[in-house]
């Protein structure tokens, strides 16, 4: 996620180090005595800002959720094509520069599928945070399958937002893959068979 | 993964207890005290059976895999059709069969999927047990689809292996989207949507 260069404020610096320590440790083995630390602020002001370490980690969800929506933003506008007339092009984009972002990145990976891994069993809290980003990114994804029906590039026997869903669990699925093989061919290999074989009408 | 009796099988009833205990907090907030009184053994009794909790984590992905690989198995041979006249039937019942496991499980999901999350960037050890893990299931339903590919039920513009690998990304991605769900209507879809559309020919 971006960091701010705002050392006043202390509940960004506090979830910047939650979200460091989170992606590294996980979430049970991260201690709130830890985020302080890492945040360099007192323990107390921890609980100035958050009323638990679960209601701390929805924030950090949160944020990582509007992040990655922001990104798809990005990547959608910078695109070489226009989604009005190649929305599987923009497709392809995205997910290379995604792809990218995971080949640069000091802890790969995705915050949201290590927390299912890890946390929606046992938190409610987390679990509904959790499902709302699923939803959103569904959403975002269905817009461009939805236009790629249109234009006749994408099969429609079934519904945008069900081959949406389907994209989503590959990439969880292969972001896993990609941390045991250690390298980004999962990925490449998951958005290639979508977009070039089994989207195809 | 089964239980046995034998209360003087002290290493088993160690990696009883950290299968427990890894499934339901993960690796990292699991410490070897913890696991030792799971298992009602002193702390001691550890480090006379394994090396390390590294290495201990390591015998117990392998024993999940051995436990899966035994469970495909008797799936296989006890299916209503047979892999040499219909392995996309065989596919569908073994698959319906581990969805029913997940909907039953206590703590339902992968402890390979949740290690990759969580450990494979940090342990070389368990990234190359994870590794062999992955490998070999995919090896196994390479062999159905192979089969499916020679009776034209399943498509043949990409190899066994490649659509094998494709489906356990979207399993493992539909696993954690179950936890997140809180139900099993993500691995029903994902397979439905493998089995009846995607792999088709």
């Amino acid at each position: 996620m971006p960091r701010t260069a705002d050392k006043n404020d202390i509940p960004q610096r506090l979830t910047e180090a939650g979200y460091l320590l989170f992606t590294r440790l996980g979430y049970n083995a991260t201690g709130i005595q830890q985020i302080a630390d890492e945040a360099g602020v007192p323990k107390g002001s921890f609980y100035n800002h958050f009323d638990s370490k679960e209601a701390f980690a929805a924030v950090i969800i949160r944020q990582y959720t509007d992040w990655v929506h922001e990104a798809w933003g990005n990547c959608v506008s910078e695109a070489p094509c226009q989604a009005q007339d190649d929305a599987l092009g923009v497709m392809r984009y995205v997910f290379e520069r995604f792809i990218r972002h995971h080949e640069q990145a000091t802890t790969p990976g995705c915050l949201v599928g290590n927390f299912a891994a890890e946390v929606a069993e046992s938190s409610p809290t987390c679990r509904a945070v959790l499902g709302s980003a699923m939803q959103e990114w569904r959403t975002l994804l269905a817009g461009l399958m939805a236009l790629g029906q249109q234009q006749g590039q994408i099969r429609t026997d079934r519904s945008a937002i069900d081959l949406a869903a389907f994209f989503w669990d590959v990439w969880e699925g292969a972001l896993l893959r990609m941390k045991i093989e250690h390298n980004s061919q999962p990925l490449k290999d998951a958005v290639q068979l979508m977009l070039d074989h089994f989207l195809r009408p």
